[in-house]
């Protein structure tokens, strides 16, 4: 029997609330889903502005945190309502609802100087103000689960992609190149124990502050990959690039913004100035540190890739990609049906869904846990 | 059929964890409990240091919280394995554990200058951890759900009252005397709608601070009452503690430890030195606060009064309690058949127990919430 399920996620950029209102029929592999409305609804000015604060000034931050977990909640069934009201589905039989929440804090790592500092990680957006404003069931506070068995708590989403793009025949990478660019191995067969995901470097980062530099701000990213296909790749700066030691640590491994952003910005324009060919560069590196990490971390070469996030959007990336796959098919995930967009807020629809019946959700391939759990805590008024 | 649960709880003054393990057999009026096992934990040094520095110093504290979550919900997980432990029954299968978890937070009214600060309440002590230590379901975060529903998320413990000490013939009061009064009024037949709890006002906390005083440190209470008992009321300071504005306002309401602290102590003390006449007379304060609230929030004065908590050890409060309450019967808990210091953790045993029936476990007329919800998120991995 076919369930409403909704995933709702915020990103650490903070941008707003990915809602996925999905109709699913079947769990884990047996899952059919269909995406019936999808939006991202931005935060109110205020509330974005006090969680970008949050992080320079702690200043009474227990008041704060207490008083945003609340409000948060609010906004997650706000955007919620909004969604289905503007879909003109508002009268559906909700059957769970996933919700993320907002990170606010997210160290996988423990502080060896300090022994209060531990692996932990903190999402907000109090899952019993969702429960009580949209009437139904909320599975919330995904990551926790995963760490307390000795995974990293991330990723969560290549659950979604072994559920729905294993194939029996041929196995598959599912490439997310949105800032930063991760991997999920799906063998054939789609043997959970044999998934791997983890982030394999530089996704659209390093190109977009580039190409911000080379045109002062006036575009944030290379629409089309026309800049960079105006360019050469200078082939000296691009063995430089892949000495990057991120690239030589073994999986399970993740990176961020503080990683790919201003610092290596810096350090590439050190010795010479913007232009085209520093960005045809870092296209091509993006490609070849995604084809590096797949020789090294996975078990095979994937017979297809599929892309998505905005990377795939970029022609030259592609084709780069390709190239430096030596051929193997590299499409997008709209291919198989997917919005790419509103991919990772069905993930956590899936989750709830599947949570729910008591099945695991976490992947260790991806996240290193020790074992296989059910994700999400369950309120239910 | 009857299951083990167990039940958490580590409050305000951070002292340590009290652990119940029950064996309960039915819901709500119906439930028999017995309490195999109770102690109460002291949280390791380091812990309960950080945890007092947080609340005075929230520098990082986005990290600190984090962290805190997690290792409070290890210390959680400890405290419960060594009371079994301790008490030879660590072979039994856990139906559920209900963890109060450890308040950082709680507002029940929003800031009026601050948008962004409103009624909400945090508890930390990761339920995932303990779920993962103990091999059991967790039922944690009880509070929230009562707060979206408009409560003031708390007390919640009148529903372990509610369910055990209600009587088809007769109205009880169920006093807790701890740092604070506060009184759950059970009406004759036990319809959970009619019931009520607020705060009373002071609990031991003023003549505790007052002997204190008198022993220069020496004691922390008065032991027996003994030192009450030496003194003589003084009529015209009473007569002006009874002024306390607390007492005039309506339920639900609760109070704390800043408003009978040290500001209070230091009001008393202005005129005169200490003495015991003085903690005779706050005795005295205390006992008619009680009966003062009873006389003017209850629908009518109760056939019998159980008190619990440290009070119920002071026999000359207990005596002027009886006087203040014209002879109504002024009992210990314990005459219940109920161990008085393991009864909040208790509470939390039969309200997780209960939620995972499904049954509403808040008490509208005791947090003042809009309908009865189930409390409680479930982490069952």
């Amino acid at each position: 029997m076919s369930k409403i399920c909704i995933g709702m996620i915020s990103g650490t950029s903070v941008d707003g609330i990915d809602v996925a209102v999905c109709r699913i029929n079947g769990h884990a592999q047996e899952a059919q889903i269909d995406l019936l409305a999808f939006d991202t609804v931005p935060y109110p000015d205020a509330v974005r502005a006090e969680l970008l604060r949050l992080y320079d000034d702690q200043t009474d931050a227990l008041a704060r945190i207490s008083s945003l977990n609340v409000i948060i909640g609010e906004c997650f069934a706000d955007a919620a309502m909004t969604v289905l009201s503007d879909a003109g589905i508002d009268d559906l039989q909700i059957e769970v609802v996933g919700s993320h929440g907002q990170t606010i804090w997210h160290q996988p790592e423990a502080d060896l100087e300090n022994a209060l500092i531990v692996p932990s990680t903190l999402q907000i957006g109090e899952a019993s103000i969702i429960a009580a404003k949209l009437g139904a069931p909320v599975m919330a506070d995904f990551r926790v689960a995963d760490m307390a068995v000795g995974g990293q708590g991330a990723p969560l989403a290549p659950y979604l992609d072994w559920a729905i793009f294993s194939d029996s025949g041929v196995s598959r990478a599912v490439q997310n190149i949105g800032g930063i660019g991760n991997v999920t191995y799906l063998p054939a067969g789609g043997a959970v124990g044999d998934v791997i995901a983890f982030d394999t470097g530089p996704g659209n980062m390093l190109i977009d502050a580039l190409v911000a530099r080379l045109t002062n701000g006036a575009q944030a990213y290379d629409d089309g990959g026309q800049i960079g296909m105006a360019g050469e790749v200078d082939y000296d700066l691009l063995a430089k690039l892949m000495q990057d030691p991120y690239l030589d640590m073994a999986p399970p491994k993740t990176t961020g913004r503080e990683y790919y952003g201003t610092a290596m910005v810096e350090e590439i324009l050190a010795d010479r100035p913007v232009s085209a060919d520093v960005i045809t560069t870092a296209t091509a590196f993006t490609a070849r540190s995604i084809a590096d990490a797949y020789g090294r971390w996975l078990p095979q070469m994937p017979d297809e890739v599929y892309v998505n996030g905005g990377g795939a959007r970029n022609p030259l990336l592609m084709r780069m990609l390709a190239d430096a796959l030596d051929g193997t098919p590299v499409r997008a995930t709209d291919d198989l049906g997917v919005n790419a967009d509103a991919k990772e807020a069905m993930a956590f629809a899936l989750m709830a869904h599947d949570s729910l019946a008591g099945l695991p959700t976490n992947i260790p391939g991806a996240t290193g846990a020790s074992r296989a759990v059910s994700l999400g805590k369950l309120t239910r008024l």
